[in-house]
């Protein structure tokens, strides 16, 4: 398996399994795949490869605007071992890779750039080894996270990382997925115990040993934490062992708006400091609480607004609130909106979720491009405007800021040149060096 | 710089900083690094350097029971530069570098099994950079975490990760050093911002971009988390930036016994379950319980012990004791005593910390083999009885029931070939290759 050289090593981020890799010598888009066509079918069966157009359309694009680019062949392995004989088989051939899982990813990742084998492994989707007293779960990478918490529910477990679209799961390990509620539990980094993954020439791994489920070991170096966020670029992941939570007694959800970003800056920055366990906090300025509004149909004041959630039991939801509370009015923040019941809440966050399809809704005609910075919290109030549209700039501004050009989403297709930037030279060519070692063609 | 080949890659725990390379070829100990001598003294200047025999007998061992090996000198570096200047020096010259933290490990990580220079980094001691409102500081690897508290007295915050000894900062990274509240704030891998490497070349790295310190990033593979954790055989770490937490309003500490190790286990996956954001939660069996009530003049039942401690404000501690206390007596077990003071809390964790002097004073004459395993939780009542002096049987056992040969302490000199048996082959060549690409000379 052959891979992009250079910068072009970060294939690509999504929601989903990826891993793209590059002809560097002889890999032909005509002849490659066509000459081992039959070597796939003799290892899924007749049913799972396809070269129809629809299909392979369908696979070379996830949900941001990045153009599709197909691969030249799709393929449904139905379990590890048939991963890694696909891997060897592609090795030898050098036909380029892709994974793919559930195409909800917003950088572009699953494009198949320079032609190559899509791996779909929607068929590959078991829960295994549930333990509910260790507060693990093993699941296969077409297990969805939503799909995961429908077979939880009556254990009284869930899996909290909610990047909002429903993602496979093994897809968020490979792209660090995070969300909303990553204040309180983490992001997958901090969720995931074990990986299995196939490597560029098919070998198999278990990053923390197979069957391992420690929750902290210090045994050699942390494989499992190379692979989580390398965007399908090192290795097919096959399994993933998650870390599980109680369900908490009560949920709370609240809106409040204040009368400058800094107000609301400063009360994010006082609430993480007064150890209020907060399990989510969004923040939104005016113009992207206006395009809310208008969107969702909406009435929220046009004005720097923090969205916030609570997890807890019944007084220790009331304290929470309470100290919260003091500290936004202290800001001049203005009373909270409070939702309590499961169907109030959605319908409070809905307006943060549809933040996406309503900045699309600011220039119609227009498709968004999606994107994610980060900064330190202190630097938020001098940073931007979400949704004024002059997003090349303001990835730029982050870095000036101490900040990252993804928090979440990952490098993709778009963020190549802004990693060297970001990272420095000496860190990307470490970077390099460890994809040549596990990918010696690329 | 040159490292050991094959298992020796993994050259040793400890909490301090460490690195260890092998003259796989040509370094004579008797001429490798007196014919340099000169060299370090025009880096690191006349004071910088030192081949006193005190000096170096001090610098080769740590606290644990591994023999002392001394270095062959020892250099002070003043700065990150010097350090690059060192390491550029002894790859050139296959001299064999150790980094030395504050030598508190417990696997004989700083002995200069094959010679070699100890690079003592206690006078890089400078907490730079502290940004109260990001919840961030960033400090060099002479400041330890007592240093550092002490320093954040007056500013709300503290850094709680904590091993017992007074450790590095940056050893503790180095070694993905943990605690007894790690339940709540993690281990060093999830408060690890960024850090400052120097690899084996001399080349200077930061591992998330210099001067990068956002909360989360998914820009490019996770190099912190590599680093943190490799026990010094990756590179030499010069800088560290940390995540900071607000000071708890309120802490209240509990020791409850219980009739069996299953009451005591099933009670602390049932907290867990709760919710109940628990600081810390220790088990200690009867044998150790009697130990400890010797060697500390105690009077503790000598009974399966659970130690606890709570943070939080006033109202959340009460409603998180009620939980537990409701969970510990189903399972049968006693009253609690609590300790809400500072005093009280520190005499009743006293008996916990002590509990390595302890069991080292149940076999008079004997030096004790400390070393750390880490299971499953719900199989913790399968494997065995702490402080029986069955130590190797402990570690397979361990391993046999999904758990780890090191929770904490790390691989050190004493359980290289168990890590073969708990990742497996593949795993461990992977570790091995990414070993090489980073130090060419291993």
């Amino acid at each position: 398996m052959l891979l992009r050289r250079g910068l072009h090593m970060f294939s690509g981020p999504l929601r989903a399994v990826q891993r793209r890799t590059v002809n560097s010598w002889n890999y032909s888009r005509s002849l490659g795949v066509e000459s081992i066509l039959s070597q796939f079918k003799s290892i899924c069966g007749e049913e799972g490869v396809s070269v129809g157009e629809a299909v392979r359309e369908q696979h070379g694009r996830d949900e941001s605007m990045h153009r599709c680019c197909p691969p030249d062949a799709v393929v449904f392995p139905r379990c590890v071992e048939e991963v890694s004989a696909l891997a060897k088989l592609c090795y030898v051939n050098n036909v380029p890779m892709i994974p793919f899982g559930t195409g909800t990813g917003l950088e572009g990742g699953v494009g198949a750039m320079e032609g190559g084998v899509c791996l779909s492994l929607r068929n590959m989707d078991k829960i295994l080894d549930l333990h509910k007293e260790d507060f693990d779960v093993t699941v296969e990478p077409g297990v969805t996270r939503k799909t995961l918490n429908t077979h939880l529910r009556d254990t009284g477990l869930w899996f909290p990382v909610d990047p909002g679209a429903d993602a496979s799961l093994c897809g968020m390990a490979a792209t660090c997925a995070s969300g909303t509620n990553a204040v309180r539990y983490g992001t997958m980094r901090e969720n995931v115990l074990n990986l299995e993954v196939v490597l560029a020439d098919g070998t198999i791994i278990h990053t923390a040993g197979k069957g391992r489920r420690s929750r902290k070991s210090a045994a050699g170096y942390n494989l499992t934490n190379l692979f989580v966020g390398s965007e399908g670029t090192l290795g097919i992941i096959t399994k993933a062992t998650l870390r599980l939570y109680g369900i908490p007694e009560e949920m709370v959800s609240a809106v409040c708006s204040f009368p400058s970003v800094q107000a609301a800056v400063d009360s994010t920055v006082q609430i993480l400091q007064s150890g209020v366990p907060i399990a989510r906090i969004e923040f939104l300025d005016d113009v992207m609480v206006d395009a809310c509004n208008r969107y969702s149909s909406l009435s929220y004041p046009v004005n720097p607004t923090l969205f916030l959630e609570f997890h807890g039991s019944e007084n220790s939801l009331k304290e929470q609130v309470e100290i919260t509370e003091d500290i936004t009015q202290t800001n001049g923040g203005s009373h909270f909106q409070w939702a309590q019941g499961a169907e109030d809440r959605k319908r409070l966050w809905a307006a943060r979720h549809n933040a996406w399809y309503a900045a699309q809704a600011l220039r119609p005609g227009c498709k968004a491009y999606s994107t994610d910075v980060c900064v330190p919290l202190s630097r938020l109030s001098h940073s931007w405007h979400v949704g004024d549209g002059n997003f090349h700039c303001l990835m730029v501004r982050a870095l000036a800021l101490d900040g990252t050009c993804t928090g979440e989403h990952g490098v993709g297709l778009g963020k190549r040149n802004l990693l060297v930037e970001e990272v420095g030279c000496p860190s990307v060519q470490v970077m390099q060096a460890l994809k040549h070692t596990l990918d010696p063609k690329t």
